[in-house]
């Protein structure tokens, strides 16, 4: 059996995302798909437009079989704790390709340049820890030691300036550190990077962050729907309709609020909070107005921007070092909480639900775990943010069941 | 010199506040009215309608010379702790005459009431620990057991299940165990009492929570300002038009998010959470969608609603036991701040700064205790939840100067 397995945050689905799934259906003819999505909030540090749930429902609407939900240490995780998590879960959910897009599009250059670090291993962390000491983020002190010891290399390398290379090359990382014997194979991303915010009216494929960025600005416009599949576009005014998108601006006063209302120690227990920047935070904080002026003035050259973000959710949703260290730097999950399945993917998870090395949680009232408390803690601030005129919902956080499709009729069976 | 003292909160002032003025005036002709005001928060664990810079304007403009203000650990606190921070401040202010309303009227039953508490006291406390035992608030506890041990007693004593009484005998207990040699002047409250919410139209007089109902409500009717000095329904209006009133139910959504975003663990640190009661709140918020179903949802016998309040207040400023409760039970403040004065209350400051047995703050810059960061913090966190689309405002927390009255021309002199 061929299991393919994704790592996606689908925020929101796009065409793109349908390319990658068409490409991967047509290179290796899969059994099932399985996708480790990330659930309401993200690797860059911000709210998912909409909800885990409808962003899973459009994941299955589009063909994939089975969608399992990247507990939140690990989604909103620097890229190799992000990577390590969803390798490791889709790994011991006994998926055996890994498929992901990148700028490069082949999988020689991820393997040439890993060993190229094991080999150097030495030259490349003493680099790395002297541009650090200088200040510099880890991003760009990573990549100045790559540059380093690439220099005299003769095989081709990936270019890991380039954010899908890069978040790639840390699947393959992690592949190596688990042991994994998941295959990885990657396609060539089309056009659109993933942070471009460009923005081609007529092309079929933007990125997600060009799509937010449009989505939030206003109007539903054609310029977009061609970018989103029909039902895709169809989720997201339903969502927009009933509660609005989830955004940082609008997320923005809870978090000054918590902010004016703590101090530097309690802020100090923050998960990844370093180096005393609770101090500059605080400082920071009085003046600012919107999100992006705030995180703007804290920005130096230490610290990038998707870090910061990341900060500012763990304050969003008060989650403690105590709690989330422990369990990011952990390489087995112990759970991940089904999301959604179409007839395929149910009848995969019943064949592998005994022997799997993870547990996949259908019911949460029959869970509790250090992971579980956080992702259902931190998705019920989501929820309650983006809903604080209480309007009624169909199910809680711990109520919601899996989303479940038929793949045959094409029709969801709840939500 | 006659300094005459009273504890006030002023939410807002009326024409209660002002026939109590000109009775004390008439009575014991002072040299100078010094008032202990709370801040931004109030003893029932309340937001304030409109900020302490408002309220000190209003008394100023009614007559008051000093307006000095009651710390966040005392005017957020039970009865005890608010009567003796208030009337130790007044004391140190060399403050001379105590002046109150109450439902009584008269000083003598004071004082019986107190020494016959003080003659029974092991009675008293095995019934009040009794009752408690049994999970009964303590302020029916004391009813108990002060009806106990008043059972024979000849002499006249106050009835102490009347609110304005019980508060009075807080403070002349208060100053019997500050050894304060400050002169208790008592006064008969006029109709409305306390927390009375009945309304006459035609009334100069009402309670100072049901004129806020009135307020809250919708407009500003004849029927309202007919119990409100001129000057103070004007500053309403201006209050209102600029940032609006506050209250709980527009706080209620950072309530519940901080609620929401924290944990049992993290929530036992704030100041007042005892006997596991996090775990209600934390049950009672997931389905409360106003300030008032929340606390109706919490509330058991065992609890006064003014204590859920004040403890619903504590968690929306984060203030913890460790840093509020030494204070708290300390009977020497420190340091009180200077809220604002007129011509008369500037030169009695003069005149008593250098001997005074509290520091007067005028400038916060100057200073930093523990106390003031509390105060500095709780009335950041009002001041930015009545103002979460950040109109423009002069002062800040820190930077605001002490209000000045000119009481000959009448006019204000700054703000």
């Amino acid at each position: 059996m061929i299991i393919a397995g994704i790592v996606a945050e689908y925020n929101p689905f796009h065409n793109g995302h349908s390319y990658q799934l068409e490409a991967l259906r047509k290179q290796i003819h899969p059994d099932a798909v399985v996708v480790v999505m990330s659930g309401n909030f993200l690797q860059r540090g911000e709210p998912a437009i909409v909800s885990k749930w409808t962003r899973t429902q459009m994941a299955l609407e589009a063909g994939v079989d089975l969608v399992v939900e990247l507990p939140y240490v690990f989604a909103v995780g620097k890229a190799d704790v992000f990577a390590r998590g969803a390798v490791s879960i889709l790994d011991r959910l006994g998926v055996n390709r890994l498929f992901f897009s990148s700028e490069c599009g082949r999988i020689e250059p991820f393997f040439n340049s890993l060993s190229l670090i094991g080999h150097h291993k030495a030259d490349y962390e003493a680099k790395l820890t002297e541009s650090m000491a200088k200040g510099i983020s880890y991003p760009n002190a990573h990549a100045a030691a790559y540059r380093f010891i690439a220099q005299n290399c003769e095989k081709e390398l990936v270019d890991l300036s380039l954010p899908n290379n890069s978040l790639g090359f840390h699947y393959i990382k992690a592949l190596h550190q688990l042991g994994s014997k998941m295959k990885p194979i990657t396609i060539k991303r089309l056009q659109a990077e993933h942070n471009d915010q460009t923005f081609d009216n007529d092309a079929a494929i933007a990125s997600a962050s060009s799509i937010r960025l449009h989505l939030m600005s206003g109007e539903q416009t054609d310029s977009i729907c061609n970018k989103l599949p029909g039902h895709v576009a169809e989720a997201l005014v339903a969502a927009k309709t009933k509660i609005g998108y989830a955004g940082w601006e609008r997320f923005f006063p809870f978090l000054k609020y918590q902010l004016l209302s703590s101090n530097a120690a309690r802020l100090a227990q923050i998960y990844e909070m370093e180096e005393g920047i609770e101090h500059r935070l605080l400082e920071c904080i009085r003046t600012a107005s919107t999100f992006d002026a705030f995180i703007a003035a804290v920005k130096t050259k230490r610290y990038t921007w998707a870090r910061l973000q990341r900060l500012a959710v763990h304050i969003l949703t008060d989650t403690l070092k105590e709690e989330a260290k422990p369990l990011a730097l952990s390489s087995d999950p112990g759970s991940t909480r089904l999301l959604g399945m179409n007839g395929k993917g149910q009848a995969y998870l019943a064949d592998i639900r005994k022997s799997a090395a993870i547990t996949v949680i259908s019911k949460i009232r029959n869970h509790r775990s250090l992971l579980l408390n956080i992702d259902l803690k931190t998705a019920q601030v989501y929820d309650y943010l983006i809903n604080t005129d209480h309007k009624p919902m169909r199910y809680t956080e711990t109520s919601h069941p899996p989303i479940r499709y038929d793949e045959t009729n094409r029709r969801l069976l709840n939500e």
